[in-house]
């Protein structure tokens, strides 16, 4: 059995991981940089170390320093929370070398599913479907004219050495195909040293739907249903709720079979996420990517199953069985998560770090707070800005969402801008609470007016 | 529909019924008293309105003052919380007389459940098990004497007249209890200008169980199931959890039939407690008295069952319906609260006002937290000592007692005493975790030394 844990990762993250080991009664190590030692993740654990400054080169993704501490603590186990080093698969092969527990799947299944290309091919074989394209790199402009007309315009071009929305260009006819493909194989051989391209049909107007999975190692997967992140903001997510206002039970029943298959074919353990493309107007989904790691908004999934997918994390890693066959997972009630972010949401969203001089978390019934700030909390330049999530449940989305707004109307953060503003006027817009959004929904709507 | 609700209640209660009322989009009145106008429930009600003094008397059971409120603010309702009105046939019916909404009974049905010895009738003619004992008043010193020989010894001597501890007395064989009978008859005479006293069982050890309903006023009375109430020190209760660790399915059945009979023998309306001693050993229970309002532990019956008592409650009192029949009602998982008061249990549990000057609840999945105070905010000693409720849900009593200790472990509330401590001892103590223990424990047990 796992007896102590270390904590690779801060905020907020952190704070969850060492309550889920408080609870298991494992002891829980933590790590910071220089900028954190005041973090509330350095108080809550039964023992911290600082593991360098401030740079995250230097700190939280400083393989040495941090495996350095777990030894030298007798650690026998290492959360990875996400961002950092959730995702590297060299990491999570020196665990294994150092046979200290990673909590999480495999350096093979994170490899799989972190290659695009590969993902992609891994899941066509599994056949879990996939936006329409070439199989593979175009080998040239013709080709790619003739799948673009199989599969109909608009289409994607997309490097394969991309990513992080760099080498992508949409072609909306022929002509701008060609010129298309030309240009993004050039920009493609300079930016990451490989031209290759391949091509996807563009779907426009989607929901971000993701379904959440959990395996163990002796071949049980599970799926506990989905999570909609349409409202996003520069693909970065803001709101998440469960259900998908979108969603029927039958589509439901399809996307989370589909995430089992994908799962199973890198043969994944713990806990992971598989992002679907949602397209409503035709119901199809098609797969995106697979986050193999825990979620920011992996609590609306708790709030709804009652499942604590840090704690069931922590057991398969400990190679034990899954506590919940898929018979097991009920669903109930709604759940809405806002990431309540140190930003001026009337500036741009300009961050905002600095000392939050009054702290008063809203409570109530049906409201959870995962934060890790407190009066007096100076928030940090150097890391992300998020600062709380807020997740409410209530019976109904109507209850869930007037619940979100009470619980934000009384949530007290002085010192710093917030996105609390933002999020207010969010859930007063008519189509918001229609639950009628996709993607582009902040795009196309004057949430906020910046002044 | 109630468009306008005063709250006739201060601290967490208050906050708590504001908070269904910006749920429910119904506007918010609060009152305080002088001593309480930098508190939480001011802050968070649309409007608020100090109503006297200091003394409880002069402010929050000022029935002029708060009527004259609720009638200049156009309030079409008034919720009285627990304490102070809540339980005050003759509020009751000042409300009736004004056309205001009183969210609650009838004063007809305060009246009957809040005398002794007419609800102990009104409760034998329903069928609902009473404490064996006399049939109203005894005659002489020779029918007790009789009567304790048919019910068995021990027994309890009570004033008709008396309560809050005085004019009871325990008689353990024939001799005290004719002493007793004319003691406790010259007592009362005394105290309370009436000799009346009657015969009762006495049940040395017992668990006290409550069952929780709901009833609207078209006939339909259900239960939500009970909530163990046994740990207490003085009769005043610290720790309350639903399921009661000593109650089965058909205990939990039978004793929620007796409440729902209990309730309908009253024409009861809204949301009630009827409270039962438990003889665990001879899984028997008895009757002990409703309470004809909210409760301070009702949170744990909203966090297995998911359903909000004081919208409920208000629903109601709005003529209608509820929104739930038997059947709909499920439980899941465990839920345990712990009352955080502003004393000292190290030393006799003495109170502690004064200033919070660092206040951080405790949260993620499964924590609950109900409060009205805030860092920087002065707890005044004029009224009761309890400054936050602390819930906590989980699968199993195993998980939630655990995550109550890791939840009471990082909670943080500087500047005054607390009786943290307390139940951090408790939440480590054998026979608590075992689920061992009657309304006695805390006298049989050491929780905590004095220092």
């Amino acid at each position: 059995m796992i007896k102590k844990l270390l904590i690779a990762n801060r905020g907020e993250i952190a704070v969850r991981i060492i309550r889920a080991c408080k609870e298991l009664n494992i002891e829980s190590v933590a790590i910071y940089s220089e900028a954190d030692k005041e973090s509330l993740h350095v108080r809550l654990a039964d023992e911290a170390y600082c593991v360098g400054p401030t740079a995250s080169k230097d700190s939280y993704l400083n393989f040495t320093n941090i495996m350095g501490v777990a030894m030298l603590t007798g650690c026998d186990a290492i959360h990875p929370g996400y961002g950092f080093l959730s995702e590297n698969a060299d990491f999570a092969e020196l665990c294994r070398e150092c046979n200290v527990t990673f909590v999480g799947p495999t350096s093979e299944s994170i490899s799989k599913m972190g290659t695009k290309d590969v993902a992609r091919e891994t899941m066509r074989e599994a056949g879990v479907p996939i936006v329409p394209g070439s199989q593979g790199i175009i080998e040239s402009v013709e080709d790619a004219v003739t799948i673009a007309e199989e599969i109909g315009y608009p289409v994607i071009i997309k490097a394969t050495a991309g990513g992080g929305g760099k080498g992508i260009r949409v072609a909306r006819d022929e002509s701008s195909l060609r010129k298309g493909v030309e240009i993004t194989q050039q920009e493609a051989a300079t930016a990451f040293g490989n031209p290759g391209v391949y091509l996807e049909k563009y779907i426009e107007d989607f929901r971000h739907v993701e379904i959440q999975v959990l395996a163990d190692e002796f071949g049980n997967t599970i799926h506990l249903g989905e999570r909609d992140c349409s409202i996003q903001r520069r693909l970065q997510k803001l709101v998440e709720e469960t259900p998908s206002p979108a969603l029927d039970g039958e589509m439901r029943a399809k996307m989370g079979e589909a995430a089992v298959k994908a799962a199973q074919a890198v043969q994944y353990r713990g806990a992971g996420t598989v992002e679907f493309i949602y397209d409503y107007r035709e119901r199809k989904f098609y797969f995106m990517e697979m986050n193999t790691r825990i979620q920011v908004e992996h609590p609306v999934t708790e709030m709804v199953t009652g499942i604590d997918l840090i704690k069931e994390q922590i057991k398969v890693a400990n190679h034990e069985k899954l506590s919940y066959t898929q018979e097991d997972v009920t669903f109930s009630g709604w759940a809405i998560e806002c990431r309540i972010n140190a930003e001026n949401p009337a500036k741009n969203f300009m961050p905002s770090p600095g000392e939050i001089n009054m702290y008063l978390p809203p409570g109530g019934f049906g409201v959870r707070v995962d934060s890790a700030v407190y009066s007096g909390y100076k928030i940090p330049p150097f890391y992300d800005s998020m600062i709380a999530k807020l997740i409410v449940h209530a019976p109904t989305r109507e209850e869930a969402v007037a619940r979100m707004r009470r619980a934000l109307s009384e949530f007290v953060i002085e010192g710093v801008d917030t996105t609390i503003p933002f999020h207010l006027n969010l859930f007063q817009h008519e189509k918001f609470i229609e639950g009628e959004f996709n993607t582009k929904f902040l795009e196309e709507h004057e949430v906020m007016k910046s002044k």
